[in-house]
């Protein structure tokens, strides 16, 4: 019956052999593994504007250079990824590049922040996408919570229905979000040079939001603070490079030439980007417009441009869903990645198992749990979440890049000082974006991302460790090897009392050894005195042993017969032969005791004696 | 280590054979057999007094004739149940006598109303104690239903430790309480007749409570309902009656001679109970005392007559022990019922297992689980749990009585008529009490135990035919029982790859049968080439299958091998031997599949198919 339901929810499993039709063509490759890194153009402009609030008006202005910084970094560690596209066809990435190249502990490193990131972005895109559903009905807001949890939900489902169909599922979204964010900056764009701009009506609560969160975070004036302000705003903004690496790490799903196609969608993906962070941002500036309590920059801005209407709408809709299915490229990575871990034998062997689908089904899992679990912490809210993000992807980006370098140096391949010159310029710029997310986010949340990378990686290596000393003391070598002597045999038989439950134990046991016996722990004495009366009709020549038990308990008595058996014969294979009668209803197993469980948990550590249970079938 | 914490909490386990040594003299049978009724005094005044509120002052006057029938009802009640014991020195009480004397039927119903009470018994008295400490400090208001949960744990565990300890331990609150109450009442007579009376200062919110509850219960006015009003007042009293039959359920926990000793505790404790609650309720009317809202009757008087010192405390504190505690009686019967029940084959055969410390754990678990739900749902009300409360009660006193009734009359013995006239009469009467508890409290909760008790009669009925059943199916009888053929045996040992584990496993399946087969399913063809090329060595001549597994399902393709090599061999027992390896950490177990619980229960509905585990400690 669990199997049905399994079947219906997953519909048919797939053979192992259909692996390598599960690859996707350009087209649907880039919606897979672009939606995170582009969704995140919907909340990057509107967490720039948030942080530089306190300055009043000149946000806008401070903003534009921001936003070109952003568009310089994507270009940068975009061209830089193509150059590991190339060289790692088979995907792998950051953990990958940084292990092979700079060592074990830095992949585990690059490994453990990519882990992080891959979680948060989860929690992060599901936020900010049910925020934009709230900018449809302010009236959702108190149930932000709960729509997340199942968004997630609703995205594990998918993922673990297997990766083709995500691939169909997750397009629509994604071209529409770029297509109708395009219109709206083309558009607005068109306005603002005609001269029809029409400042946005600014919603008050959104005001006394941005300025109660300023001033929770104690700045003393615009003077004082200016630079740190900026470098604060930037780190927010570089949330939009997140996810940017998805498809390195993705490349085996690619259509042949997987390099080639790779490196093609990559570079769509950056220049989409750039031009989306730069139009938003330009809008923004343009239209005056500030974050709101309940309704994005995006929903304010498509509000302007083309009124409450049927654009309005198709732009917040898509971008919910091009945010909750963003969590996607997490689900697609973090298992892959785990998987990668868990054949290098630094994560647990689960997560390299493939489930009906072919997807990695225990991390998809568990990836679900986590994010569903920060959600509920951080009650949904993007704005509190943002700082725990983008650490990690920044050092895994970083510590990538250097790899990268030193291959390039190494190989000393044509070209090589131009190469390994991007690699370490680029692994330079993001190793200093790095720097200044932590230092310049660490008390809002990006401590605990500090805190969690190096307990992984401790983590890791305790796994490792546990493997690797398992592996040593299970290997078999010719030399070692000794042809066992044959086992010898006993088996006890516990009986109750005689009914025909027990006939198949007793034959059972009877096979086992000449050396066998049914035993009869003595709770009652009425059943004892007539066990004796009709053993010998009915005990098919076995012998039967009666022990007291004063405390009315079976296990304790058992163990000790058990042992001193053990104790007379230290060369055998003792057989604890169990009789258990099977009946049909669930209500009709509750009426009998559930005793040989407690039996085997309490026979668990003892050496040389195995517990059987059989089962007599009681016809219904 | 788990057995270490039990001994722990739980004591030394006690023989069997200590069954006899637990028995109780008559000072300590009183406390623990009479706390339910005694105790009851502590809300019947009270109960009577609420619903009477509505008539304003006229309400004193009409308590003392309903607390006059009460004691008549006592008394009538007591005498007839004096037969019983004496009846029935081994106890069993309703059930035993309803089922024997009018049929099974009535017996169950007498059960189910009994376990029922039993039930509603705990959650009343301590609703009730916890509300005399409320009345020390009405702070507490919020925590009712944390305090009453707890205090339902406490005496559960209480009762897990054993008979004896407990009327050691039950004995001081129930004598102190009736000490002190009569104390009360002797102290507050003396100044009613010496005229010193001090009219209680009235707590306005406790009018106001009892008008609100007045008005809920929509009474048109004094005139038209007062009869109804009266018998309503009556119902609500009658509660003291509950737990008078206790001593008939346990006679055998008393020394002998049994009945003897029990009929004259059985004497002692009516007559206390008629004097409390005939004290306590001429004592309201003389200090125009009405149920507050945080605080009792009994705490009212004793504060009034002594003032608020140690006599005050002293006495709320007997209360609140003495009521907490008096769901001990009910610790007492409802497992022992249902252990009478078990043994009739109407009760799940776990509830007839006597624990370590002799009592009937299971039976004491399901009590505080259902008694502690209670409390919860009913917010540790008393007032909304009393109209629930003795339904069930007059329902097997009823039975009971007509049930001894029957047995006087066909026996003739001397004297019959008297004693069957009595009996008869009892029954007469407390049959009307039911009704007029059940009309008068039905849509105030009655009708839940009128539903409940029918549906309880069900399910032993069901019980009852389950294992009636199954008795039958399992019986081996000489003529029909024929030596069975010996088993043939063949073994299947599934392996994953060739290391230390898996040699063990080999041995135990060549030692079952000649007929021996090692198993690979090819889930990765790497390991299968491996496996392959090793065999020869390692395999201890074991002949290898591998099967391919396209779904990467490991026991779709073990149930059909195993299906197959079933149908080839009829008449065989097929052991299949999973290898397993045991690490000692509990982080170390996590590390690893988990996969042969999921295989045993694929197996669990093929017959003649025994599987075992074989396991290997890997030394840490």
């Amino acid at each position: 019956m669990f199997a049905r339901i399994r079947r219906l929810l997953l519909g048919k499993p797939l053979p192992t052999a259909r692996q390598m039709h599960e690859r996707l063509p350009k087209f649907l490759a880039l919606p897979v593994f672009a939606s995170d890194a582009v969704s995140s153009v919907a909340y990057a402009t509107e967490e720039i504007l948030l942080t530089l609030m306190v300055i009043g008006s000149a946000a806008w202005g401070v903003s534009l250079p921001i936003a070109g910084a952003i568009a310089i970094l994507i270009a940068i560690v975009a061209t830089s990824y193509r150059q590991t596209i190339f060289a790692y066809p088979s995907g792998g990435g950051s953990y990958t590049v940084a292990k092979e190249n700079l060592g074990t502990i830095y992949g585990l490193i690059a490994a453990a922040s990519l882990l992080t990131d891959y979680t948060l972005t989860v929690s992060v895109s599901v936020a900010a996408g049910v925020a934009a559903i709230i900018s449809l009905d302010p009236g959702l807001a108190q149930h932000v919570t709960a729509m997340g949890v199942l968004a997630v939900l609703f995205v594990a489902f998918i993922n673990l229905r297997g990766v083709r169909e995500s691939g169909a599922l997750f397009a629509p979204p994604t071209y529409v979000f770029v297509a109708t964010l395009c219109t709206l900056i083309v558009v607005g764009l068109m306005k603002v040079f005609s001269g029809h701009v029409t400042p946005v009506v600014a919603d008050p609560a959104g005001w006394a939001k941005g300025f109660a969160e300023s001033e929770g975070h104690h700045f003393g004036g615009i003077q004082t603070v200016g630079m740190f302000l900026i470098l604060r705003a930037f780190a927010s903004g570089c949330s939009a490079l997140t996810g940017i690496e998805a498809i390195a790490n993705g490349i085996p799903a690619f259509r042949p030439p997987e390099s080639k196609n790779a490196a093609t969608t990559m570079t769509w993906m950056a220049a989409i980007l750039a031009v989306l962070v730069l139009g938003i941002t330009y809008l923004a500036h343009a239209y005056h417009v500030f974050p709101a309590e309940h309704e994005t920059v995006i929903s304010q801005l498509a509000r302007t441009v083309f009124g409450r209407g049927w654009f309005w709408y198709t732009i917040q809709i898509a971008t919910a869903a091009i945010l909750i299915l963003a969590a996607n490229t997490a689900f697609q990575d973090f298992p892959r990645l785990a998987y990668i871990l868990a054949g290098d034998r630094f994560a647990p062997r689960q997560l390299a198992n493939r489930g009906d689908k072919l997807a990695f089904s225990n991390g998809i899992l568990m990836l679900a749990l986590v994010a569903a679990l920060l959600i509920v912490i951080f009650h949904g809210d993007t704005t509190r979440l943002i700082p725990l993000y983008a650490v990690g992807v920044f050092v895994s980006f970083t510590l990538s890049q250097f790899g990268m370098g030193v291959r390039q140096t190494n190989a000393r391949h044509k070209g090589w000082r131009a190469r390994a010159g991007l690699s370490f310029f680029g692994g330079s710029v993001t190793c200093v974006v790095a720097l200044v997310i932590a230092v310049t986010k660490f008390i809002h949340g990006a401590f605990i991302v500090i805190l969690v990378i190096p307990f992984l990686v401790w983590v890791f290596y305790r796994i490792h460790g546990h493997y690797i000393e398992l592996g040593k003391k299970l290997r078999l070598t010719e030399e070692e090897f000794e042809e066992p002597e044959p086992v010898m045999s006993t088996s006890i038989v516990l009986v109750s009392s005689i009914h025909k439950g027990i006939l198949p134990a007793l034959q059972y046991a009877r096979s086992l050894s000449d050396d066998c016996r049914a035993l009869y722990i003595e709770v009652d004495d009425i059943e004892s005195t007539m066990l004796k009366e009709r053993w010998p009709k009915f005990g098919l020549d076995i012998p039967l042993v009666i022990l007291e038990s004063p405390y009315r308990t079976i296990t304790d008595q058992l163990l000790r017969y058990v042992d001193e058996a053990k104790k007379d014969r230290p060369n055998h294979t003792i057989t604890v032969v169990l009789p258990e009668f099977v009946v049909g209803k669930w209500w009709h197993k509750m009426l009998h005791n559930q005793s040989s469980l407690l039996i085997k948990l309490a026979m668990m550590t003892r050496r040389d004696i195995v517990v059987t249970n059989v089962r007599y079938f009681v016809d219904e």
